[in-house]
């Protein structure tokens, strides 16, 4: 057995295609990021590892940079891991950077803001080359609107109306710190960074924004449904493909 | 049999994400998108069609917008056609438009102009985000030199030196309308506009355009691979999952 000093904490940064995973966390016999990682580390390694997240995205959300972090035991340079688990890791998902950090480094719990990225498509008829990322909206949405109603998430709030049955979280305040819709050509974005979210809280909100973005509800009503802490009040859950966690960055 | 006064040609516009396919043209076991639109048509018009396309993509080659041809004995709306078509399709290709024609158009001899994009993504670590879709160069991309080294298509030329073993043309001339080489962000496109093309030209010029782009060779080496009119002068094919056909429009 190896002596606690030689234990070494590491932080992974990861971008993946969500498209072929069944989320983040590990399953017993579905094919995961984490399940992933963990298979190609222990080749590397020789021992088993447990990798932990920052957050735990869904079934086909996609990552251009997801944070996570774990114990060896085992000694390598840090080009060596990362080098070493891209060799071994399939080609929808890559380690962008291998770092030795302090043993109280905690991916999940340390403070950080984290950016989320939601797209749709939205000409009449659909595209084939971004089906896989983005969600088909069929007609021309509203972008002005969606950007207004989405301004008013900015701030420290109870957002229980964006919560998920089963979220696990002890309470539904959260702190958005930017959010706002633009269009790009035929692509209309949600960004929204924040320093937490609630289970399936983007999706909620884009299939609510979806609401306005086609007009069958107006601005006032999107800020509404944030005032009734209450998840009937809101729009339906947005399909996870359109969704992309962007970055994250600690304090 | 139906009189000659039913037949109906139609035009049809496509996209297609050519990650499954194995090209445009049928073949006796693998999926083709030629392989997949007649036997979708047969299914919505209850006779055997045959499909003509502008051209065959290769394998793995994308399209915003391919068009092809097919006569049909039977009447449907162009609407209808559309529709019916899209609902036995697979969700990687998609008829844009179906369009009721003249008997005489043929849209591989019909005079067009087509558009195609070659992609790169010039970070050092892989994006498993875009490996369906851009050729991974490894390194930062000179797009300014590749740019000017590109110029020197625009024009009429015998482009043999860009002409893969095996093409069918009688002869390499061909008439450059335009063709440029621009940064975005962490992609670098090539768009280049030709009334024609010969067998693998664009990814013959990709893979020349990248010895230029990585400092390989400088820009007179490109102009001179031109001059030479020898296959062996120019670069490697680049991967066919870096091209796009963008648009053809016809005179």
């Amino acid at each position: 057995m190896p002596v606690v000093s030689d234990a070494q904490r590491w932080r992974l940064d990861l971008a993946y295609d969500g498209a072929d995973f069944c989320g983040w966390q590990i399953q017993p016999t579905d094919r995961t990021v984490q399940g992933e990682l963990e298979r190609a580390l222990e080749r590397l390694l020789g021992h088993p590892v447990r990798v932990a997240g920052a957050g735990r995205t869904d079934s086909g959300v996609h990552a251009y940079q997801q944070v996570a972090s774990f114990v060896s035991t085992t000694h390598r340079s840090e080009d060596a891991l990362r080098k070493g688990l891209n060799g071994l890791l399939g080609a929808d998902v890559c380690c962008l950077s291998a770092r030795w950090v302090s043993a109280s480094f905690d991916p999940r719990h340390n403070p950080h803001v984290k950016r989320y990225e939601y797209t749709w498509y939205d000409r009449s008829t659909r595209n084939p080359l971004v089906r896989r990322r983005t969600h088909f909206a069929r007609s021309r949405l509203d972008a002005d609107a969606m950007n207004l109603a989405v301004g008013s998430m900015i701030g420290t709030r109870n957002f229980a109306s964006f919560r998920a049955a089963g979220c696990s979280s002890t309470h539904p305040v959260r702190t958005i710190v930017d959010a706002s819709v633009v269009r790009d050509g035929d692509h209309v974005r949600l960004q929204i960074q924040g320093t937490g979210f609630l289970r399936h809280m983007i999706r909620i909100v884009a299939g609510s924004l979806l609401e306005v973005g086609k007009g069958r509800r107006a601005v006032p009503w999107f800020v509404d449904v944030i005032a009734q802490q209450d998840r009937t009040a809101a729009g339906p859950t947005a399909p996870a493909h359109g969704l992309t966690l962007v970055w994250i960055t600690y304090a």
